[in-house]
């Protein structure tokens, strides 16, 4: 197809994708003559998953590129295809980042069972910004930092990666890709637009007075009266 | 105490202070003479929240003052004041929404309980967009959506609510909003983070072979040999 056939197809504008075709983002078409190239489906799918990363990922030009990098190696191996592209994912911290904070984040990851998280994987030190953070606001969170907390949210991970790891092996590396960052972009903001939904139910439900502020009590402490 | 001061207990630079001032997030200190201005700690605890939401919710500008507006705004009820930050937290969607993503929005909403959920909330629309751009790159999290997912989610937010809804009702305003807001912006990042670490874990602990294409068959088939 034409790239104004591949621009209507795919919804992205045909300047971005000169642009993306510049940046080594997309293959270039099979040139046809001077200033013609055909695209096919493979185009198509990576326009489509190109799309998904920026518009609800948010993912960084410079992130796109790293993740497309790691799916063209084909030197590399499945895992470390993953790998690299997990990691594309994770925000890098704004700010230093304590050793206090650190160790904080490392016993977590201990404390819930979690053995199999690289020494070296960057989401250890976004964990620890994101503690260092809560820190610095005073934002009471201990009662949050309980075992059943962590046992909903790996519970959770659970489910994901049971559908989204590559147990299909005939699946080429563009769709395993796909899958995970799926998995890690799309059904992160898809979990926090339900989390999000859930909040304000039972925040709604709670407010018993029209300022919100006093709740009715809970059965326990009428009792009491 | 003076601006200088003032950006070395919050680590907000001088020009930045002075930036938030102009906009309007952060009211002007006591002036103490022609170029010369007394801050309190008022203007410690605001930065302090401006900075978190900055950095590490990524929220813009112009959704920190929709929620200044509606902090600083005390004909609003305290009610009122969480609807208009909760709103201010939720993305926009970035792409027109078919009805159909708006149906299957409601319908699952409806589906999990969510009873309270304003008919008016953006999230609503928020959750159509990404049930749609997870169609339109078909991906397959068809198994995802079933209650025990949505179950999880609900226990986690809930959790949630529990500790960090306003039932102090000696809190000021900008108090409740910061736990509110913390709530959905900072625990929002450290439940991904902590998702992410459980994905790498699940991901690893299933990645049997080095390439990671094929982990061990589970005990039940492994039974049927």
């Amino acid at each position: 197809m034409r790239v104004s056939e591949l621009a209507e197809q795919t919804g992205v504008s045909v300047s971005t994708i000169k642009y993306y075709v510049r940046e080594g983002l997309l293959p270039p078409g099979n040139r046809l003559g001077e200033r013609r190239a055909s695209y096919d489906q493979r185009h198509v799918a990576r326009l489509r998953l190109l799309r998904a990363l920026r518009e609800v990922g948010g993912v960084s030009v410079s992130d796109l590129k790293t993740i497309v990098l790691a799916i063209d190696d084909e030197s590399r191996t499945v895992h470390q295809m993953f790998g690299a592209a997990f990691d594309a994912l994770t925000r890098s911290a704004a700010q230093p980042v304590t050793k206090e904070s650190l160790r904080d984040a490392d016993e977590l990851v201990d404390r819930v069972g979690w053995t199999r998280v690289r020494s070296i994987s960057p989401e250890r030190r976004r964990l620890a910004e994101i503690l260092q953070v809560i820190d610095s606001i005073g934002a009471d969170i201990g009662p949050l930092r309980k075992t059943v907390y962590y046992e909903l949210v790996d519970a959770i991970a659970a489910l994901e990666v049971d559908r989204l790891d590559p147990l299909d092996p005939t699946a080429d590396r563009d769709t395993l890709v796909r899958r995970m960052v799926v998995g890690q972009v799309l059904l992160g903001e898809f979990l926090l637009s339900l989390r999000r939904l859930a909040h304000e139910h039972h925040s709604a439900s709670r407010s018993a007075r029209p300022d919100g502020a006093a709740p009715a009590p809970p059965p326990d402490s009428s009792a009491k009266t």
